[in-house]
């Protein structure tokens, strides 16, 4: 099916909560076509007043702690008590090693099967900043589709979290036990964003690791400052494989949205995160328009190369190209 | 004297190393009125074929590590020497907080007594970004007037790291022992960017301490990749307070400077700092250019809030607004 659907039929598609359609209309805001870019601004733009109405959760931990048994494990759950949970993957596959982080898209199998879950891998080979546009944009897809949990699910690298959580409402960091320096395993920043803490693979043997570990975790968030929206990050235990700490950690979630609304932070985080978001869209159109300016783009090389080799002052050439921009815009 | 200096005054004054005039230029560079900042551009302009010939060293380490302290002896083992230091503070002070964080401005006395230092506290209140750029431009000063050693210090809260490694062509992370936990009271991504790990007050009954210290670093540095630059950073000890280390550490940084001018590491990475302050020149004078734009400024309140309350895309809003700054451009 080559055709180009209209902008009736992806409305109308993701509506209905078509999920072929709001594949598409995902693959149409990860385009970077001209065109395409200007139908999804158009398609967001109708689909506006049905969107913001999931549960946004981020979640992130190291390769190896589980995160796709957990998110399994977890969105079966959610299925079972009544919700639709859609899962995004942001996925910055580094420019060097090509390949897609995330490995075999054979994951979440049974997840997948299911007729209320929605799972969609992230385009990969894009900037952190493309990745961190186009997932902002699938995620009011999917609400407007009527998922009523959002799941982002990162690789837990360092930068893309800083990014995810500028997109959900609750960041649920998973940890693994028993490893013995697992407090200097993981970023320190991260842990500070976390709203919860859940070790993985409480089972068997790990138990009384888990335990014990989920106890120093308790300890070290003790050593952070007081959050901002009141909520002080419980640690939890659960095991993906077995099922296990499902309910608990959803209640904890529960508690969390509760807790926030009372409090006004809920809306008061959605409120910024828009505003951040409309900051950051503003550089990115400003910097485009600017780059690839013609006057600008025929001086730059010449320029950087004097800045280069110390023959021109930085903020100079800033000057000259900057003006160069704005006075070539009067003859356009 | 309230007669404003010419450009002339401020060049040959700066050139002949008068510290009055350069701490006047220094002022000049600092300030944000638009006159100012023309002569300032002019003047750097001029002393740049001067600039580029000290040895930009970026200082850190958290509040009581005894920076001062050991600035001050670093600074006089260097006039000893032969060389020339100046010493510029980046001093973050929030708006928090109002005041500065540096505290007293009566520190290292003994060095700023030394004809052959000079020593100036950072502007103020002032943004991260701008406290950058002002320190930038003061370092270029300095190696005009003749410094050929240039340390930038900063307060070790995290951010400001990220700047000074930016300016620098050596960072040093000074550090204690004893505390026990010392590895997770520094973040470790600070750690990753040190060129030298160097512990203070490693005198008295402290000294078996810092040794013990002395170890755990180099393990903990071990866990980093290979560095780019060909360097594996030292753990070095240190008594400010008794003049102790100065020279095995001074030892150290030239031994860096001569690796890595062979290797070629030295000047790319200055290359890449020149490159690094266009580009975040460039992005500061177009977002200024925007933000003071009358019919932006117009519509800007109105298109937040339409974004804040979920009424209209952020990404639909940056398009309006960055059409309305290239368009209104033309009838300007």
């Amino acid at each position: 099916m080559k055709r180009r659907l209209s902008i009736e039929e992806y409305t109308e598609g993701v509506l209905s909560g078509n999920r072929i359609i709001l594949s598409k209309a995902i693959t149409l805001v990860e385009s970077r076509r001209p065109a395409d870019r200007l139908l999804a601004m158009q398609l967001l733009e109708r689909l506006l007043p049905h969107t913001g109405k999931s549960y946004r959760i981020g979640i992130t931990g190291v390769p190896g702690v589980g995160k796709s048994t957990f998110i399994e494990a977890f969105g079966l759950y959610l299925i079972e008590q009544g919700h639709r949970p859609a899962v995004l993957a942001i996925d910055p596959s580094s420019p060097k090693t090509k390949g897609s982080i995330l490995g075999d898209k054979t994951r979440m199998e049974r997840l997948s099967m299911q007729a209320e879950a929605f799972i969609r891998p992230s385009a990969s080979g894009r900037s952190l900043g493309g990745v961190a546009h186009a997932t902002r944009e699938a995620m009011l897809l999917c609400e407007a589709a009527g998922f009523d949990v959002v799941i982002i699910e990162t690789v837990g690298v360092g930068q893309s979290e800083v990014l995810v959580k500028s997109m959900v409402d609750f960041f649920l960091l998973l940890m693994l036990a028993g490893a013995g320096d697992e407090l200097q395993g993981i970023k320190k920043g991260i842990m500070e964003m976390a709203d919860a803490l859940v070790i993985n693979k409480a089972d068997g043997d790990n138990q009384r690791a888990a335990e014990q570990a989920k106890r120093a975790y308790e300890n070290a968030l003790h050593l952070f400052r007081a959050p901002e929206n009141g909520w002080f990050p419980p640690v939890l235990t659960c095991s993906a494989l077995y099922n296990q700490g499902m309910a608990e950690i959803w209640h904890t979630l529960l508690r969390f949205r509760e807790q926030t609304r009372q409090n006004g932070y809920w809306e008061k985080n959605r409120q910024n995160q828009r505003l951040e978001w409309l900051r950051f869209a503003l550089q990115e159109h400003l910097l485009e328009a600017f780059y690839r300016h013609e006057a600008v783009k025929n001086k730059l090389s010449a320029l950087e190369e004097a800045v280069l080799h110390n023959r021109l002052l930085p903020q100079h050439a800033a000057h000259m190209l900057v003006d160069l921009f704005l006075k070539q815009q009067t003859e356009a």
